[in-house]
């Protein structure tokens, strides 16, 4: 199982290697089921023009799409680097098993990225970001979640 | 420009009302530059079969693609429920730069969402996390860095 992790993560960072190579981002990610790849990328900002086609959310979406699922249960996430929050966030979500990661926050920082940065931001009150957040009282505000539980065909996810 | 926010975001409360009589997860968003809608979208994990599909991410996407860029600078994102650490991170990515919302995490958690709770483990260190995070070192760790350090056509994001 140990080699088996050296050699997928090793695949993962060797796809960043490629994509840089190609004008992209120095990041790659595969995901697995019963240790068999179901899916992998290489980050895709700059080549999409889509902030969020970081490669474990791009990896994660075919995954997906090759199970034909939103649940990824049981499945491990083999990516270069510790994912940042969007793609920490992406992996709950997804429910993937595990995550096996090589580079660091602090290592992407020192390349440039905002990683660590944002660790940083995601626990400040909403109103002490960087970025304003505003939370607005509204009458309609929640009518959605009572919809929700409201709902006979909703499907929790 | 409050009565505006307010119909702004009104909006998209409406959007995530009329995505669960579809179906669809209880959450609507949208962008502006300028004062003016260029990207809407609800949550599409279910209709997609896609985890990473929030109404935020997806609205990302849409607005990315409407100006051609991966930076939306100047652009405010309006959404129904404070955004989730995946599209909180999406807007720092995004360089959006103003954030209105209604209901909160509390609100998202009280209606079965786990906003709330991935707001927790994104704190804790990557092997106290509910789902395992495995750090492993190998030797080709950090050549990806290197290589877009050296890239000559590397693009900052």
């Amino acid at each position: 199982m140990k080699n088996h992790d050296h050699e997928l993560l090793s695949r993962a960072i060797q796809l960043a290697r490629e994509n840089v190579k190609e004008g992209g981002g120095p990041f790659g990610a595969l995901i697995t089921l019963d240790g068999k790849i179901i899916a992998e990328s290489a980050n895709q900002v700059i080549q999409n023009n889509d902030p969020t086609a970081h490669a474990e959310v791009e990896t994660i979406r075919r995954a997906s799409k090759v199970l034909n699922t939103f649940d990824l249960t049981g499945c491990t996430l083999y990516t270069s680097c510790e994912p940042c929050p969007m793609c920490l966030g992406a992996v709950y979500w997804s429910r993937i098993s595990r995550v096996v990661y090589a580079s660091n926050r602090e290592d992407a920082a020192r390349a440039g990225f905002r990683d660590a940065e944002l660790y940083q931001e995601i626990i400040l009150d909403p109103d002490k970001r960087s970025i304003p957040f505003v939370n607005l009282g509204l009458p309609d505000a929640g009518s959605e979640f009572e919809a929700w539980d409201q709902s006979e065909i909703r499907k929790d996810y």
